[in-house]
């Protein structure tokens, strides 16, 4: 018998893969956690039926979380990742030495459990001293924090889900007060293509703009997402993320990446015409 | 009853899109012909179960077969598009009024008749006066021409189907004596995260360094092909697509693109590591 897990990227679009054996599949107190083990895409993690990460291209949405606030702040000490149960964003993380604190918050338990069990090559990297990790609810920790983190990840799911309230004003307010004068907030913003998540961009972007003079869309190129294309979010009360960027400073770390590097760096800024318009005239349309 | 068009990205990977209407279903002297309407991509052409274009994202793939070339060399006047049946290149091509001469080969004159019918929109850039359409052998046509066009676009279909020929030794060489010196040749390269499509462009890029002493890969977001992750080639035995690129002059024309843009032009050239990297495996392991 063949076994094919189809996610629905819209009504009318599936993406399916061929599933050699399915390792995990539990309703946890948040979301449907299903752990599958696959030819092309090797171990996939996913959540209420959407891919959140696969063996065979986390590293492309990791690396472009992390090393794209690295490049423009090198300085950065202290780290708050929202999310990030996976440890995918630590991994890249820990490869900086100046970095002194990681904390890591994620609320469901048993998804921290299971990545631990079934992803121990990513899950590792919460072993290094710096990282903590705290079981709790992301928006309700941030709250309390005021001028702390020089970068703050928010690593979370889809806005439609469990993981909703980390695309609200009220989240970004309070990530703009936990951050130092200098700091970063970078978020994941799904994917430009297909309308239902391109108006949610539109939405988490404008919510960012009200609170950051600086915010700016980047992007990648993931297979294993929706149309292969996935957009992030950058922002700043201080630092333009291409202009003034010391890339020699970068590359004198001699940090090992397998996707990111200082050309993509400057080109994952470059967003066709098509996005922005998109963007420009949904904002207009409010 | 729903119908669904699959496209096998892999034996084990599958994108399934909703098909509202077959329009147009016949096997041609050369391959399977198929338009589909449908409501996420609008209409798509497929050709031996894979899509070729789709009215929702055919811009960007066109726009960058055409719009990189031009910015490196702003005073090209005579093109040759070897396929290119849907007119796609040719309609971006006629934005410059200082193109003098395009001529066009496609062997599936049913393709072409076709792409006329059902493609309207596209295919009337067809009309414009510099346009000389013939039916033939790309091959054959291009091996009796010497110092003839300023460019080439390999609007070709995968290496695995009829179109083989247009990734051999052979083609090229013959494509870089139809060039005038200063020449550039591009080419669709197909996607580089699967295997079989990533080790053809490995076989491709060899074959075309060996002839080209510029070769350089660009990169483009295609949500409807597969890993929505595309790359084309770029070969000159002058120009380097990133140096001395003059970007005031391209946009003193006012050429209108969905996609392209300045920006995105050096961004394209930004290959990450892993493609970089498989790249080189490949070629020492020969």
């Amino acid at each position: 018998m063949e076994l094919w897990f189809t996610e629905e990227h819209t009504d009318d679009v599936r993406f399916s893969i061929k599933v050699e054996k399915s390792l995990y599949s539990k309703q946890s107190k948040y979301q449907n956690i299903d752990v599958l083990q696959t030819k092309s895409f090797g171990r996939m993690l996913v959540l209420d039926d959407s891919i959140v990460i696969s063996e065979k291209d986390e590293f492309i949405y990791h690396e472009m979380m992390v090393h794209v606030p690295m490049m423009v702040k090198p300085d950065i000490k202290r780290v708050l990742v929202i999310g990030g149960s996976s440890g995918g964003c630590v991994r890249e993380l820990i490869k900086y030495d100046t970095i002194e604190q990681i904390d890591v918050v994620e609320m469901d338990e048993e998804l921290v459990q299971v990545c631990k069990k079934y992803f121990p090559k990513i899950a590792r990297s919460f072993k290094d001293e710096r990282v903590k990790q705290i079981i709790g609810d992301g928006l309700k920790f941030v709250r309390k924090k005021d001028d702390v983190y020089d970068l703050i990840l928010v690593d979370s799911t889809d806005p439609f889900g469990p993981q909703e309230s980390f695309f609200t004003r009220e989240f970004y307010g309070h990530c703009s007060r936990a951050l130092t004068e200098q700091g970063i907030m970078v978020t994941q913003q799904e994917s430009p293509f297909y309308p239902h998540t391109a108006n949610a961009m539109h939405r988490a972007v404008r919510r960012m703009e009200e609170l950051f003079p600086e915010v700016q869309l980047y992007q990648a190129h993931i297979p294993s997402y929706p149309a292969g294309y996935w957009l992030f979010g950058f922002a700043s009360h201080y630092d333009n993320p291409v202009h003034n960027v010391d890339t020699r400073a970068w590359l004198s770390l001699k940090i090992k990446t397998h996707y990111y590097n200082e050309y993509i760096h400057f080109g994952s800024f470059a967003i066709p015409n098509y996005v922005m318009e998109d963007l420009e005239n949904d904002t207009q349309s409010q």
